[in-house]
């Protein structure tokens, strides 16, 4: 049983490598997909995509319409999803992201750094489960393979 | 025929009392509910129903347990959501409620100022209408009622 | 029992009101519900709410926002659907919510001409019943109530 | 990760062979699906099938009865659907596709002549991309696997 | 509370003015709908409002449009649905509506006569109850309110 | 693309067999699933497995325990249905099976003489296409794969 | 804003009514809701309706046909579901009820005495809130309407 | 067609290798996922993982995030869900987790020794099958694929 794991959250640093290198190590037979991690790109996806928009307005909109595309996409394939949250940025997508798979009843982890606990008790509480590393979200599926 | 709106959003000023109003003026058939807006009171409700907590962490999860609570009644019963996002602070409540509607069907309607275009880029691209001001989000309203 | 019924399709006649006396006379139990009927009114909306945009493209975008907005709220208030196709015009909205009503599970009601017959018929196969004039569809509405 | 994309719409030139061909260019892991673009076979399907029926009505229902049953198979084995609208004809098949597409959350890309941006607002308004060219189109979906 | 009860099944004996009757004698809060009763009313009522059709299987065909319209109507609008089986005709309709109650997770109630226990099993089986008299039925629902 | 077919509908000839052969002679990509077609094992199964049974409507209601788990497991795994009716017996389960796939949104073909227009108006009117005999239904869905 | 509540939960003290008294004296706009709570009523139910029956396993089925039906109204009415569990008994019921509530996406409160709190963990982390006494159950509701 | 087939239930003897074994022997296509059932490590996940807990209730709290992703994950992914209880024990878990299967339209089979009959008669009304053995259950899936 091969699961697909959908890393939502902050595209800052490369969390993302290391899970998937974790999970390799591990032998769990784990498919990760994920949001697009390269951050200019991310921006310019939509003029890139549909031309010069007439402001930043209209330009982050159109990049919005291919990301999200994408998400969507991604995470109806998925079977899980983990968000990460640091302690930088807003990060309204990784909310996003992380609600929108708690109303599809998509298994949800969240990782987020202690100081992050006050701000994020509404979702955290949501969550199946919420830890605070990237070893710990690879134990709590490693379980599942037990 | 009346509606139910779901106010999500900050709680430091009072942009309920004033879309209420404001709806009052028009003689919109609207009702509206929120989650609480006492901010001590929100922080203290997991303790004040189910005892002291052994620390931080513990006393966040009980106090969202009861919000949690009281926003799934609350939007479950809603036709509209309508959520603001102001410039201070996370809140990731709001992205989380507004994720939520637009998962469940509810229409959204999202107030943010321009500041804040490019954080909530993909969460407006999902919603059905972006604003920046109360008025507008009323004018929305209203138009349904025409 | 009183039913919602949703009147989508072209607003270049009055066939909204018509349909609404001939309920009045047969003192059927129904409240009706529509898109904006006034052409000028549903394109200028957006801009009307959302200020002026950067040419036509962003400003149709902006009308159809609220256009949307409107049309989902009702429509899931709606027990039934009618929806009348014209002569003129591509009415791409009429299809729209035509085939957003079946695949909501709402009972549609498509009312057309005969030289329509050939354009709509897979449209017109997934409806519950479709009819050429308003008479007929107010007869199938009344039927529900004998 | 393979998927499945359905490409709705108009059958009066060859855009679909140039979407498979440029897939194929860029190797992505696509496989297309599409209603019958044979536009005679397609009207003749009914009465292929279920004999002679008496006149265009019937004729044009019983045809509707077998494509209809293509393309809701087709469809729900799809991961994201295409919709081109050329400026020539109604299409209102294109509409209702695409309408149930966002119905069902199947991800949308409408392509669509600069023409056609203003009857097509609303239905554009409710896709998740909405491009000019099968290019662009392409290039979406390509994001997905970058 | 006040609910809403479908009386699905044959048309050929008063068995649902008898229910009424005896709800109305417990004092039960019950609203009740039905499918057309008038059996000739029900066959003529496609022709009647569609105009005359060629051949027998076109006007069944119209007159199932409209009945269907009323069916999905009433109920989608109940809280119960009472299913009974005759021993006469063979009540496809009948099958037809209980087994979308089941689906619909709409209760159950079927009513059927000793001699039908075997051909009804299945369907039998998938019913909250099945029972044998028109006063079980009325003593089941009875029960909710106990 | 391989399609799933639950065939629903009588059991007393080998209509099964001539449509497996058919779809075999044409090369669809077909795999068939059925109830269980031996009658007597069909009966029998509830005491083979639960013991026997104190009296025949105990004994029919032990084999629908069994009889309906088979078959909501395979319609589940189903793309599409085809339900036969034949000119005997009551056939309740075909019609609970068609009426079930109608409202899971599973496509349905139903096959029926034509002696069987009248009692299955309304059930034909809702399934996708009705044809009477095998090559039809046979044809409808080769039609998927042109 | 009236809301109903589902009552779940042991039948052997009068648990149901103190939640009522309570909700009365805070002026709780509350309907409550509850399985049938007289023991000997609930296990006879069956046979008093469908007659004796062949053994307790067929006399517990019967009784079940009716209660269920019951819950399944009752459940399908309410906005939120309170599950207390005593001490004594297994109460299998009463944790059917509130995993059903929680896969419905009805808000749930369990009521349980500390010793229960190994058994019912991995329900409990299911559900909204989980309290020991009946005026933390009232309060978290009454949060509601602050 | 393999299926896979999710063993809810007790885990204080070796049943579910007795099922697997029995699989096996009948070459029956199936796949089996469950709980963990190693009973220590089941109680400790939670510390494990997410750290030393303040005490029994966090710790169970903690416990039960872990265990309640891993039985979404399985329970997702199946086909067929089996729920075992022995007459020891409360088994609130085996309950919760076959109300939850109900209610997601899994098919359901439970085993249960004859004394369970009475306090599991609700639970196994709504079940497809109730037997009291394993070979019983292992017989009532074996028949899927006759």
């Amino acid at each position: 049983m091969e699961l697909t794991v959908y890393l939502a959250g902050q595209i800052h640093d490369n969390w993302r490598d290391e899970i998937e290198q974790k999970a390799k190590e591990k032998n769990l037979p784990l498919k990760f997909v994920a949001p697009q991690t390269n951050h200019d790109r991310s921006d310019d996806i939509g003029e890139a995509i549909l031309g010069e928009q007439p402001g930043k307005l209209y330009r982050d909109h159109a990049a919005s319409d291919i990301n999200n595309l994408r998400t969507q996409v991604l995470m109806q394939k998925s079977d899980i999803v983990i968000a990460l949250f640091g302690d930088k940025y807003r990060q309204w997508n990784t909310a996003m992201d992380a609600s929108a798979a708690i109303t599809m009843n998509k298994p949800l982890i969240i990782i987020r750094p202690e100081a992050l606990i006050h701000p994020l008790k509404e979702l955290s509480n949501k969550a199946n489960v919420t830890v605070e590393t990237v070893d710990q979200a690879i134990a709590a599926i490693a379980y599942i393979f037990e």
